[in-house]
């Protein structure tokens, strides 16, 4: 038995705890100062509200005031749940909290610019947290409530430490939580980001090309279409971000990439834009006030783009996709790039 | 303007002609003795009966006994259409027209044992018709009606000439219908067969875990984890039959994997798979009399991973549809085998 911390009870920390539990690991759950409403519901005994499944009796459920460097000390892995906005509290908090050195496994995504360059989490955290041991970083096609409830789901655990993420992956692997693990930290690192990006745009062509004979509504060739080049296209970035190409065939890119489409908040932005609407009219209507991470990673693929020579005919998803994004317009792509 | 000769007019056949007119080409279309019932049809200038798109006025429809070599001659592109079932009579056909050397596409795809190998039609239908110039194969994710609608299509033409691809692919791409080319025309030969058999077991996950919280029933996480174990698995045995590993990840894999899992009779099987019934009890009940491709490719798949060390560790998803078509039974795949 080990321990696990867990830094965030938003539905993914949350969800996180169900196969650590599982697995018989004594699990701490630790709430940000946005999560006072689920931490104190759970610690009532209660349930996420944005989870159906109880955790088990065994997670401790701490609030951001009880959180303090013995559970770091007793911790034999730190998983960081939170989304993009709460990364800024977890790494103040990591450096507050780690005396020694300890792994630490993230699923929160981002990516940056470092003078000309595009990095990942994977180059910009370890500098920035004293004490830890190794960064490893979490992809693939995992909906929290999903995982929560214990439907299968695939994920991969990265690092440039094989030991690290083969160590973190182990505690973690249920017969329903499948784990693999690999080197390319970067790349994983890069696709997850990337996939929200890219899930924008696939999901444009769901709601622009109806389809009246479908239960659904949708037809099926333009969003293959569209699927298949944007993961040629999130290959080319991911390496020229400086991971592999593997990786986005793979969980964290086409994996993750698939999920994406058609559920989430970057999803309803592009079957906003498939009925013609623009960026700033969605992002003022139904999704005012939602983080939308696509959108942050999109600022930051215009750079990158800025970079590539040709980038408009080699990369024809990215470029409409940032373009939107930029002009908060609406996504002036057609089929004819590609 | 070019004439394109299109053999078979079954959905695909005819939907072909919608491209190939459109770019000016004089078409003739001319079907097989099955396909007297749509011929009649669109001969009385009616619309095929499972497409809804008219063919323009300048699409010659032929009966199998009006075809004749003249036809043949007047061609600068042969394409064929045809299902599996129909591919005996369309290389009938072209070894009685065939008087000098023409290039000739193929829609149709079919895996097949030579002694201990594995391999394509594009092995095994050269040295049986005289007077092919070139073969090409086209892959890619294709729902026949909607690209006789002109919904945006992608899909590859393949070929060992490439001179040959690129020929086929100038004639017949168009605004909605977008073309890449590929010299791997074994890799998209295989895959276009292997996306078949592995929608069978990734549409199997899509019934098999319902969540009642979403429009469609269906959880996402676990089709999502079988959607990209399909690739891998895709990618190792396009590789064993002698394809590039690319290819796989690519229109003829993912991509026409993904428009293939949730439509079509392949993903119908997969779907009652999803219920726990048997092979048997589907292939009887409302798949009666249809074809579904990727059985046929399933029992060549099996010859393949006996071949294959720990075949049943590295291809679970595999080694899970091929049992159950072998057996008639059900699908017994655990995510935990992977």
């Amino acid at each position: 038995m080990a321990t696990i911390l867990i830094l965030g009870a938003g539905v993914m920390g949350t969800a996180l705890a169900v196969p650590a539990s599982d697995n018989g690991h004594r699990v701490l759950l630790a709430g940000t100062p946005l999560d006072a409403v689920p931490v104190a519901r759970m610690k009532a005994g209660g349930i996420h509200p944005k989870l159906g499944a109880p955790l088990a009796g065994t997670v401790t459920i701490l609030t951001d005031e009880e959180l303090g460097p013995e559970h770091a000390e007793a911790a034999d892995l730190i998983v960081v749940g939170v989304s993009s906005p709460g990364i800024v509290w977890a790494v103040d908090r990591l450096n507050g909290l780690l005396g020694r050195e300890k792994p630490v496994a993230f699923v929160t995504k981002g990516l940056d610019r470092e003078g000309d360059r595009v990095v990942t989490y994977a180059e910009t955290l370890p500098p920035r947290i004293a004490g830890m041991q190794s960064f490893i970083g979490i992809g693939g096609p995992c909906i929290a409530r999903e995982l929560a409830e214990r439907y299968p789901t695939s994920s991969i655990y990265a690092s440039c430490d094989r030991v690290a993420a083969d160590f973190a992956a182990g505690l973690m692997r249920t017969p329903y939580y499948r784990l693999a693990s690999s080197e390319d930290v970067t790349g994983v690192e890069a696709c997850a980001a990337l996939k929200n990006f890219f899930a924008i745009g696939v999901s444009t062509m769901q709601t622009r090309y109806p389809d009246r004979l479908r239960a659904d509504g949708q037809s099926k060739n333009p969003t293959a279409a569209a699927f298949n080049q944007a993961a040629q296209e999130m290959a080319l970035l991911c390496e020229r971000i400086g991971g592999s190409r593997a990786s986005a065939f793979d969980l964290a890119g086409i994996g993750d990439l698939h999920v994406t489409v058609g559920g989430g908040r970057n999803s309803r932005l592009g079957h906003g834009l498939g009925l013609g609407r623009t960026v700033s009219d969605v992002m003022s209507g139904e999704l005012a006030g939602e983080t939308v991470e696509g959108i942050d990673t999109a600022r930051i693929v215009g750079s990158l783009l800025r970079q590539i020579e040709n980038a408009e005919t080699r990369l024809p998803l990215a470029t409409a996709i940032t373009s939107a994004v930029m002009d908060g317009g609406t996504l002036a792509f057609d089929f004819d790039r590609i």
